[in-house]
């Protein structure tokens, strides 16, 4: 097993997103055979570009709020929202907030 | 997109786990194609039998206190704990506080 506290894993900036940090929670150097834990946080007035990718995102909202924006319209965030973003959807996080928005985001390796 | 605040899906019943129930928020009635994620909340003195299985967990505390066994050994859970269990390692999450254990739990599908 192991367990490791999110404080505890180094943020890292996200290439090319301003206000956006991303901690890399369980993966493959832990062992993880099929999809990846991240958690990502976006400072206010950040967001993510509109963009899409081959994969399919679940996402776990844990503090803060915000919008999901995808080709088939807007939804506001709230902590404990649970969000499945399929392959192919162009899809875009964005924080109006004045507080941080921190969410889980996972993918398939 | 599919949002869904955990509050608005029903808490199941684990079958015989007393004091343990299951949200699964994300899965293949979703759409999802490769992993599961579920909110497992663990009421006070309730806690997972000793088990293991062919897949591995992936795992994060919302909130509350715990204690994760495994055969390697016992370690306090918190909030912000990300967790990884290999595939085949005995486990047990074990609730000894007296509040609500509440975590998610992720699975290959």
């Amino acid at each position: 097993m192991i367990v490791r506290n999110y404080r505890d894993v180094e943020a890292e900036p996200v290439p090319d997103l301003p206000g956006a940090t991303i901690r890399w929670m369980i993966s493959k150097p832990q062992g993880a055979p099929n999809f990846a834990l991240r958690i990502i946080e976006l400072q206010p007035g950040a967001s993510s570009p509109h963009h899409s990718h081959a994969w399919e995102h679940e996402m776990f909202v844990l503090s803060g709020e915000g919008f999901l924006w995808s080709q088939n319209g807007e939804r506001p965030l709230r902590e404990g929202d649970a969000i499945f973003i399929p392959s192919e959807e162009e899809h875009e996080i964005i924080n109006r907030s004045d507080d941080i928005l921190r969410f889980i985001c996972l993918i398939p390796l």
